[in-house]
């Protein structure tokens, strides 16, 4: 019998609720499969924090390295929030665990589920047929460059005036933009074979290079693939007026964080949305929404996002495409027959369809 | 009478065809205000590349430095599109005439025309009563931080690899923040009482000090304007979940260029939306949306945008609300009377209610 190692991470917020409900569906996978799926718990993020000082503390990392895959919930909340350079921050967690296991793409798929077509802002007409693959990179960037908060003495401002002074840096190399370019295009191989690469070349020279670069890695290896260059300004304009063009966008770090968001809400349903991140090694998977520290410890929060990030591990990691596909048409199933988490119930949902965050496992494990 | 220099930048694409029915509003204006406006054309942008290599002249710079008001089209166009370094790029002007005059701030207010609310994606329910303005931080950050590009020799690169690098500087200091949100807060005095602070606190330094120092301000100087901090991730989300809540956003340069995007999008209608960048002297009007090659010179842009730049000049720098007023009012009875340029018709406007420029132009001025 085949046996994984999943090193599990609930972190804060409503993590520990839902990441009980990705494991549960694991184990009903595994039972159905015939696959012994080892989950073992590790800290991280303001949990962490407070436990250890740390929000990656070196035996969680040491856990995932060793682990065959990484299920994360989510991290951060209002008690660890400080504008103060020193204090240890949750997202720190996040961010190193990212960088030490050199997840360096993050895959976002944005779909819509035909029984919450409903729940978005956007006209009916406008989002029939979305499905689309953000490609974010995730190692580099303003998240990782230098940065640094300094006090200029008196005179020293440009308006002379004294003050703090600060910067973040925004850096790049060509093998970070040559490697996740390719990703890019061999998703589009799998999908509409269309790559969306967004800049902001008429202004920043890590844009003009991350162009140069795309463009050459496509017409040398992918000539297949179609491509088109974005500005992202307008790409934050361009998701909302025709998102349903869009096949595969690729892009940086903070473009991506900001643009993953707001193709998410395009959806209407974030609870929904999950998340891989692949490296060279152990990838890890996760919901695409936050840590919703207003509903924590109330069990109604939807762990449907966490399940799909499930999904996605079995298909990446495990390359396990049936049971993958399983996990979504449970998740499917349950839709179409109507139960909802709060979050995605509406005025039409009969009060008895409205279930908690066990319960919601529940169905979704009963029907693998 | 009173006499206004008004110095008018055409640029490249749609610039010429519009900036012309700007003029037109306001020698309108002028007439019925008893104001002497004397707009004079200078080069900015590709025009300017193509004319003398430089995309902002030192005469236009002159020009505008001794004028009472810039009026700017739009500059850019493929034809000056490089990934090269060195080019020069229409986009530079732009940049460079901001940064000359000190235009710190810019303001783009999203509303909706009732008469075009059936032109938006969002929900007509969603859109209902959107009404923001967007304070945008113009002359700092990654558009005017050090920049650089270079090649590593073999082994230097982080995974060994020899090849380019680049890097974009993200910077601001201390004053710089506190100008700009007093801007803000300024602003929402005069409007619904509250500010949304929009920032990446828990990634980016200068998030931090951003973060820091917009509350420094609220506090002592605005205690009763309501202040709210919204990652940036979020705020892309919220816009698209909740944009009537939002009164004023204020973010930084390379934030507010998306979410300004973004949220004009929402409206359905970017060739209505004006802005106005404003410093300690001379200000500089401008419509949000491009120089639109695609249709340049085919005398179908819609100028209203531009039209509607020349109302927030009457208001900011001349001080003439009533004359403002009377341009919107104009607009709005366009609008209303059932006349659209192609951009904003749709299928169910009259054939013989859509206009050319020109003539979009010449409704307008008659009703003023
Ligand atoms: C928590 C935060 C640091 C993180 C990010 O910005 O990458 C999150 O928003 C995400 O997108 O995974
Ligand atoms: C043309 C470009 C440099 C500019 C910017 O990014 O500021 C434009 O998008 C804008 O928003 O005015």
């Amino acid at each position: 019998k085949k046996t994984y190692k999943i090193c599990c991470l609930p972190g804060d917020g409503i993590g520990p609720e839902i990441i009980a409900e990705g494991k549960k569906v694991l184990a009903a996978v595994g039972k159905r499969y015939g696959v012994d799926f080892q989950c073992e718990d590790a800290l991280i993020g303001g949990a962490a924090i407070d436990a250890c000082g740390d929000p990656l503390p070196e035996e969680t990392l040491a856990a995932a390295r060793a682990s065959d895959a990484v299920l994360l919930a989510s991290v951060g909340g209002p008690k660890w929030d400080s504008t103060d350079p020193a204090a240890p921050r949750p997202e720190q967690g996040l961010l190193r665990i990212r960088k030490e296991l050199g997840l360096y793409t993050n895959l976002r798929p944005v779909q819509i589920f035909a029984a919450l077509a409903d729940a978005s802002t956007l006209r009916p007409e406008v989002i029939d047929g979305v499905d689309m693959m953000i490609v974010r990179e995730l190692t580099g960037g303003l998240y990782f460059g230098k940065r640094e908060r300094f006090y200029e003495e008196p005179g020293a401002g440009a308006a002379g005036a004294p003050g703090q002074r600060a910067y973040d840096t925004l850096e790049y190399r060509e093998y970070e933009i040559e490697r996740i370019a390719r990703q890019a295009f061999e998703a589009a191989r799998k999908r509409r074979g269309k790559v969306s690469s967004v800049d902001k070349a008429n202004v920043l020279e890590t844009s003009r290079m991350w162009r140069e670069i795309v463009h050459r890695i496509g017409a040398a290896e992918y000539p297949d693939v179609e491509l088109e260059d974005v500005l992202v300004d307008n790409a934050a304009m361009q998701l909302i007026s025709r998102p349903a063009d869009f096949d595969v966008v690729v892009t940086e770090n903070m473009f991506g964080d900001i643009l993953s968001d707001e193709a998410a809400q395009i959806t209407g349903s974030l609870g929904m949305l999950a998340s891989a991140s692949l490296g060279d090694g152990v990838a890890l998977y996760e919901p695409s929404h936050g840590s919703a520290p207003d509903i924590a410890g109330q069990g109604v929060a939807n762990p449907l996002a966490q399940i799909l990030s499930v999904e996605m591990m079995l298909r990446y990691s495990f390359n396990m495409g049936e049971a993958a596909d399983a996990v979504r048409a449970a998740v499917t199933a349950v839709l179409d027959e109507g139960w909802r988490t709060r979050d995605i119930a509406d005025a039409s949902t009969p009060a008895d369809r409205i279930l908690g965050t066990a319960a919601m496992g529940d169905e979704v494990a009963k029907r693998i």
